[in-house]
């Protein structure tokens, strides 16, 4: 009986039942199903300077204002992280290692991290070494000696549209052009205008999320990403990967990185633990591949060294503090969180959206009707005390006028319900003009 | 009875006095005294490409070595640090602040920290506020970021000569050229050198250590502090100013920084804890002056955010620790270290060397007989089991062949002792040859 009632609510908290008063549960009819996924791929590729790009300064402050309905920033909430037994096992560290603890731990960095990271990443179909590692200011440095260390001012590097706003931002102050490649919905990266922009030596770079896109939620299949990578090696251009969410997939295995078909040094992975365990402690990675030399001395002159002792405990709980028991946790409430909003969408939002089919990570990429403004909804959700991410936020070249991001991150309550209705009168409001 | 034999034992460490068997205590000559300072002048400006410096690598990674004697890398013991103290601050605060303490602190990282600098900014002569700091990744991410808001690859830096090998190191890998200006030793950097530099548009930038400068201990003095901000401004150049060794003058007041005479907001200043706190906590400071916006943007696009816990524990370190009781203490050890090593060098080096006489901080740096190759010197103390720092490294231009950076940051004892014995029989022999 108890396993019984169990499994009842375990269904209808998944939304596949409901229950009728005084009739009992039915199968619910999943609205979100029939909604189509969002066209990405209206614009043609053109090479962008990024000089009209927002800063985004408002969203990344945002993130800590309580006041605010936090459906802007990605990020999971800090309640499903495990910072408690992380900062215990930081003061244990402290303690234990005395003077030490407080000693400089120079790139490459700790070895003990780089040696857990290297065994994860059989996972990822890898095997990385530990020497194959350096322990970065968490993805965003990755990402940045990534690209300080392949392209010089003034290159062009070829990028998803839409891709994630951190990489527009970087590129931008890098003095860096942008090609944007459109992305399809179910498979990733357009491959037949990759292979041209290479065959015509358009980019001196590739940068793409391989796993879970920020913000499309696209996971690339093995095929085409076994195809990308013979592409790069081809053209002999560094293809960086960007793996900050490939832990999150809602369901099956561990999906594999771009790496995993690197066979002569072409891709350079990133990565971190942002998502998955404590921003704050500023802990990733980069494995540079043929760059790693350069990498490394590009770390050293940047900043020399990580946070001796948050690396210490990301490593300590890599080792003995159950990651993979807290990942299974995870991806099955952002299954769960996921699957809430996009029902809670398309109850509210007005017909004709369309809406990411995300099979990992915490993120809804959402297509509204074109006469909506995502800018201005920002605004206006904004005043009403929620936080969300506009589209043209994602491109390099003011695109995704009618498109936002959400973040699922947050476990679903009234507030959220609430929230998603309120913008779903915005977009109502704003779709009629 | 007690405090006449305390203060014959001080006077005595101190090596002000010696003890004579059967006979009592008599002021001891100093010999250190009699030994001239290092002319660091020999050579002309010219702009470098910095292609042939070492990378480092070998010595950054020695320091961790306890098999090595500690005087190759500018680090003061760990045991002189309160690390214990901030270890158990930064465990109180993760408890206390629960998730919180795993959420992202994006730059320009925390306020409480930067109130607390901003407060001991008054000491510098500087009055900062609160938001005219942005929380950096150690001293290195301040200049690196200082650096690359103001330069373009290929542009000059005028730097010191000889200057800090990071300086040199980071010139190299963002691109830019060098213009090395001599220093002398009794008031720092020609000022007839800069002024020609600086009328002939010959640089981009300045980047200075203004107060005890790494390796020569320079101080600059006030006077010429005040011309160097007037000619910066008058050419409108911006002009970096390392300020890593500020807190550690051995007597008297605490030294300005050059930014205490900027009106026009041309002053760059960067600054650490690495130094005097804890070097793997990676807490370091930057005021952008004219620069503050694009600074803060490139600290976004570089690492996001500092870690936040350690951040936080080096705030409230700042503010109820007993910072100045700390530095107190700090100082009067280095003063001590420092004059026991003159003391030592002089009695085991040979002849006609160079001595630095540093008002503060804990390095010495050392004029060798000029048939002396510091290269050599640094490679066979190395197999002595001895880490010197060799002068080339701090030059961009491969001069300072015949100078050596000691480090005087451990607590005076008999392995150091011995280790200075060898170094003096190894210049000893070198120079006969």
């Amino acid at each position: 009986m108890p396993t019984a009632l169990h499994a009842y609510t375990t269904l209808e908290t998944r939304g596949l039942i409901e229950a009728r008063p005084k009739s009992g549960f039915f199968v619910r009819a999943r609205l979100a199903d029939l909604v189509r996924e969002p066209d990405c791929c209206a614009e043609k590729p053109k090479v962008s300077n990024l000089a009209n790009l927002d800063p985004l300064d408002s969203l990344l402050s945002d993130h800590s204002d309580p006041k605010l309905v936090p459906l802007g920033v990605a990020l999971p909430s800090a309640q499903l992280l495990p910072t408690a037994r992380l900062g215990q096992m930081m003061g244990t560290l402290a303690r234990r290692m005395g003077a030490a603890g407080g000693s400089y731990d120079v790139a490459p960095g700790s070895e003990l991290l780089r040696k857990e990271i290297a065994r994860r990443s059989l996972e990822w179909g890898c095997a990385l070494k530990t020497d194959d590692l350096i322990v970065t200011n968490g993805a965003t440095e990755a990402l940045s000696l990534a690209l300080r260390a392949t392209c010089q001012p003034g290159d062009t590097v070829l990028v998803e549209a839409p891709t994630y706003f951190g990489l527009a931002h970087m590129l931008r102050e890098l003095r860096l052009k942008a090609l944007p490649i459109k992305v399809e919905s179910s498979s990733g990266i357009d491959l037949d205008a990759v292979e041209a922009a290479l065959r015509k030596k358009r980019v001196t770079a590739c940068a793409l999320i391989s796993n879970f896109n920020n913000p499309t939620g696209v996971l690339i299949p093995d095929e085409r990403k076994k195809r990308l990578v013979e592409l790069a090696t081809q053209h002999r251009v560094p293809l960086i990967e960007d793996d900050i969410y490939g832990d999150l997939q809602h369901e099956g295995a561990r999906p594999r990185c771009l790496k995993s078909y690197d066979r002569e040094g072409w891709v350079i992975l990133c990565g971190s633990f942002s998502k998955t365990l404590a921003p704050g402690y500023r802990v990733g990675y980069i494995a540079g591949s043929q760059w790693q030399h350069q990498i490394l001395n590009l770390k050293k002159c940047t900043s020399l060294a990580n946070a001796t002792l948050p690396s210490l405990a990301i490593a300590e709980f890599l080792k003995n503090g159950g990651y993979d028991r807290h990942l299974r946790k995870l991806r099955r409430l952002f299954r769960e969180q996921v699957a809430q909003m996009r029902e809670a969408i398309v109850e509210s939002f007005p017909e004709g959206i369309g809406l990411s089919r995300p099979q990992g990570s915490f993120l809804l990429w959402c297509e509204l009707p074109k006469s909506v403004d995502a800018v201005k909804l920002f605004q206006q959700a904004r005043a009403s005390g929620i936080s969300i991410a506009p589209g043209p936020l994602f491109s390099v070249d003011g695109s995704f006028t009618h498109f936002i991001r959400l973040n699922c991150g947050y476990p679903w309550d009234a507030r959220i319900e609430r929230s998603v209705g309120i913008l779903g009168d915005l977009v109502s409001r704003m779709s009629r003009k």
